[in-house]
């Protein structure tokens, strides 16, 4: 049987801005929870990890993504069709390392901080959006790839662009060979 | 100048999923912080009011929506288009006063409860939804409707629907005259 298309994702799409604004209130709450940044930080990496692990049916099932078969392509579903579909927003990609598995993202606009003007003084290290990392981390565990995801630059504190650093920590060949 | 139709809006459509797990880690924090439902209750509903007052310039932006000349009408704009906009459904909407004051929402299906299989028996009084009543409230107070919004059912805490009850508390007649 075949379904209009388009037609699932659609019943599915809402406006940004509410949920931009209920990550605001999310963030601040953990301020108030946690004197530390380091702790802020973490507590939103956890919390974006779990839902990656739950998100990642949803991509799944929404998406028209097929199994990627390089560390590259994985990069690059992730920008072109995981950030589209959640924020609406494309970062672009490029490869840092030799081995081939370090990836950048760096988003032009980050809607997630449509609403924030710049970090209080006292919270200078706070990483606003490290949900992100924890969701993309969570997500990629669960098709079986293992990555370290962390904010390399973040304009609200000053940097020049915003840009997510992916670096996958086995390649899936390895694990093949291991198999055998 | 003209912009191509919904333009504007297609921008800032994002699937749903990511906000619906991220509201779920929001209200898990305030269950952490604060051992009593009424304490989280009251807190998402502020924290909903201060999403409210921001979010209706987003509204007004991106809806065509004309100015409101009946609680009626608003009570069928915030089912039809703001929930619509915001969360993808549609309530039903019935008037329950003689004084035509008070409105009911009637959700068939709340996708904020989406990942939530029940509450926990030691949270029987959460009102898990409260963040959207706040919404709700700030939103129409931006635009000079003072009201009350609380949730009179929920199928969460075992009702047969989930039902928001919204009550307009001053006659927008009554503020002119006052005014001349």
């Amino acid at each position: 049987m075949s379904r209009p298309p388009g037609r699932k994702q659609e019943n599915h799409k809402i406006s940004r801005d509410l949920f931009v604004l209920t990550y605001g209130a999310l963030v601040a709450q953990l301020c108030k929870d946690y004197e530390r940044d380091e702790d802020v930080n973490s507590c939103l990496d956890r919390m974006g990890y779990s839902i990656g692990i739950r998100l990642i049916d949803d991509f799944l099932a929404h998406s028209d993504v097929k199994k990627c078969r390089s560390y590259s392509e994985t990069a690059d579903v992730i920008a072109q069709v995981a950030f589209k579909m959640y924020l609406g927003v494309t970062p672009s990609v490029s490869c840092c390392s030799a081995a081939g598995n370090e990836f950048s993202l760096i988003l032009d606009k980050n809607p997630l901080v449509d609403f924030v003007e710049e970090l209080p003084a006292e919270r200078a290290s706070l990483c606003y959006c490290n949900l992100l990392c924890g969701v993309i981390r969570g997500a990629l565990e669960m098709v079986q790839l293992a990555a370290e995801v962390t904010f390399l630059q973040d304009r609200l504190r000053g940097d020049a662009v915003t840009e997510i650093g992916i670096t996958f920590l086995r390649k899936a060949e390895d694990r093949k060979h291991k198999r055998k």
